[in-house]
């Protein structure tokens, strides 16, 4: 029996999915290890020589050498499995799709992240002061992003030109959370970006679970 | 005469001297263009068709296509000019120094950076609104990074392990930017962390202006 890459994991967790989408892409089986982060197990002192940052996704390798960041997860598997390629295959496609990538992580995740953060289910926990006033200005950042999807989505039918890549993966998971767990699903009358969110959705790799 | 490939760029800018640091120890040499924020250079039209972020850094190559984002950059760099070498060797350490400078990134840069836009520099520009409360959360979570930094520097060298890589250009343009113009500078009594910066700051690639 050959052992499997491990993946900690957690159903809805976005960045988790982020790696199984790319993990089906790529036809490479992970074990699932499911950890509880209602139960903090992310933070517990095991984990956290998993990983320092003590958050989700963690791959672990079959020596037991562990990965953290969703996004050097997925680089490690696309080195280890080239095909099909999703992040790029000359230095000026790699170094472009990691830009639009980072546009998605830097410009719209961490807007999603702070409307979640100071949001009612977050709340709800007490664990961290809530800044109303964050929120607002944040899903104000949202909305404006989406518009500017919708246009870029008029020239493009990928978030990286013309072909899916680890960009899409980004883009889908985070208007997926920010639709279902924040209460920031795009309008309706953005016609290009539900589009492309269709398109996307009807992949194989989508359909798995959490 | 060979062309070179131009950076748009501003003194005291923290990413584009990412950049600078990187092209410098690669022995790249980039035609530095300036681009000046003061008078909003970089929203104009013409630049928005460079990086449709509006943000600089942006390297422009010989036939005038553009990358943008300070990392992906890097990587291009990186991959027309493997020596020496700042991203890693083999798969699982490319996918490490990722991680951990995604920690950087993503956990104390994105702080500072909350710090710096609700700070009294931002502030007198009057182009946002400022929150003070979220200034307060950023400017506490930066404090606790630095702690964190200071026990990793107990235990390894550099920020990715034992060699100098990209993860240590990330962190100390980070906490240059936090000391000089947010008023973060990190307390004496870090001293694994102090002892981290002057090693780094030693490097000829660091004393190149802005």
């Amino acid at each position: 029996m050959t052992k499997k890459m491990k993946l900690y994991d957690f159903p809805k967790a976005p960045n988790p999915r982020r790696v199984k989408i790319f993990a089906h892409e790529k036809d490479i089986e992970l074990e699932l290890i499911n950890c509880d982060m209602g139960k903090r197990e992310h933070k517990t002192p095991e984990f956290l020589t998993k990983n320092p940052s003590g958050k989700i996704p963690v791959l672990e390798l079959e020596n037991g050498e562990c990965i953290s960041e969703s996004v050097a997860i997925c680089r490690y598997l696309e080195l280890i499995k080239p095909e099909p390629n999703l992040f790029g295959k000359d230095a000026y496609e790699i170094a472009y799709i990691e830009s639009r990538n980072r546009h998605i992580e830097l410009e719209l995740w961490t807007q999603i992240g702070t409307s979640w953060v100071n949001g009612p289910i977050v709340g709800s926990l007490g664990i961290f002061d809530q800044i109303p006033d964050a929120k607002a200005a944040s899903d104000k950042n949202v909305r404006a992003y989406y518009q500017r999807l919708d246009q870029e989505f008029g020239l493009n039918n990928f978030v990286a030109g013309e072909r899916f890549t680890i960009a899409d993966i980004t883009l889908v998971s985070a208007i997926d959370f920010a639709s279902e767990m924040v209460d920031l699903k795009p309008n309706e009358d953005l016609k290009n970006l539900h589009r492309w969110h269709e398109d996307v959705s009807s992949r194989p790799s989508m359909q798995i679970e959490g």
